[in-house]
């Protein structure tokens, strides 16, 4: 995932899914990178394209992407390469400028996995200080529910040592992961099991104040009884 | 609100709760500030402290508090000051850097109303994109529960017109606000009525990956059935 995020942050992608060059990292870069990060990234360096530049801001939207398989009772999940070592986790990184939250979860699903999905609902936020990846800024993880549109898994080799559909109820209680990805895999099975209305945030769209923009709402289901006034 | 963001982006406070000094603007920052935008503020206008920089990744996030007074179904709003005409909106403004989200939104409460309250749950949030006020980036906007814990206003007057403790339904069903507002009031009478664990996203902090690091999850419940394998 950290890996993922340099790519983005220093505004160059390896080949994966969209066939962008690998290049090497410049001094500049590496100096500014953490100071004893640069190693996470296993060798694998990138380097600014013409006319980008590094953009801190992107830091505080990440974005993952549980995406179960309802018929089969798996979701989709990913070993990163050079992290914590049999973690699985699910797929995911991070938003590009503009880009609606779903439409970044279904894409960095794709890039990674090569699955593609489409988006049902955001399931929690992660607010995190000082991650020493983000530059000490506090950042913002945001986990979406997505259902798969493809099946074939073709995963990107740079970032995923392993790329699974594993059963959920088995994600849910292994050790073999990270703390949030336990904790929102049983989140999930909870929904799998009783309504998925019981951990879906939805979204609805709304017209803003400022003429021809909209804003996208994501809360709890309101029953349409609520609607208008009794 | 966007009055808020001013103040804050810019390095600088009034004097409303926090004593700090009312200054005078520099050229380099009205020139920075998006074309025809200075006049919402009012004529009031703010100058970059020594060792400020403005930070543009703070406008991803604001914080409103819905403060609800569960004894008299009352809630707290205010009209801005320069801003919509007529409109009630919860208070609430731009997270410090670091700064957990309920105590931004606890913290934005005081400044804005004098009223002391305590984060209950997140409710929603939302994002929008080319925000004109957030120089064209998306920002994200949190709009979280709070319990009050003091009743007598004092609100800030170089920001707020009008500030009231307003029955629950009565801002549900107004015209006199804004979209979002308004489906969040609605969603708050639902709680309010038929529980708030039907709306609320609770908070649960756990250790980071990387040591002496925590982090803040917020989703709806988890029923403690699902914390352990059958």
């Amino acid at each position: 995932m950290l890996w993922l995020a340099a790519r983005r942050v220093l505004g160059a992608r390896t080949q994966c899914r969209r066939g962008w060059s690998r290049t090497v990292m410049s001094d500049t870069m590496v100096d500014s990178w953490p100071v004893g990060k640069v190693d996470r990234f296993g060798g694998v360096s990138v380097r600014l394209q013409p006319g980008h530049q590094r953009d801190e801001a992107a830091f505080r939207s990440w974005l993952q992407g549980a995406v179960l398989d309802e018929v089969s009772g798996k979701v989709l999940v990913v070993q990163d390469r050079n992290k914590t070592v049999n973690a699985w986790k699910f797929p995911g990184g991070l938003s590009d400028p503009g880009e609606d939250i779903g439409a970044t979860a279904v894409r960095e699903v794709f890039e990674e996995t090569g699955i593609k999905s489409e988006f049902q609902s955001l399931l929690s936020i992660r607010q995190q200080h000082k991650h020493p990846g983000a530059f000490g800024k506090s950042d913002m993880y945001i986990i979406c529910r997505l259902k798969p549109l493809s099946y074939n898994i073709n995963f990107c080799s740079q970032e995923c040592l392993r790329c699974e559909w594993m059963d959920l109820k088995e994600l849910a209680y292994t050790s073999n992961t990270t703390p949030i990805t336990s904790r929102i895999a049983k989140l999930l099975f909870y929904g799998y099991r009783e309504g998925f209305h019981n951990i879906d945030l939805t979204v609805r769209t709304f017209p803003a104040v400022y003429s021809g923009l909209f804003y996208s709402l994501y809360h709890k289901e309101l029953p349409a009884t609520y609607e208008t006034p009794e």
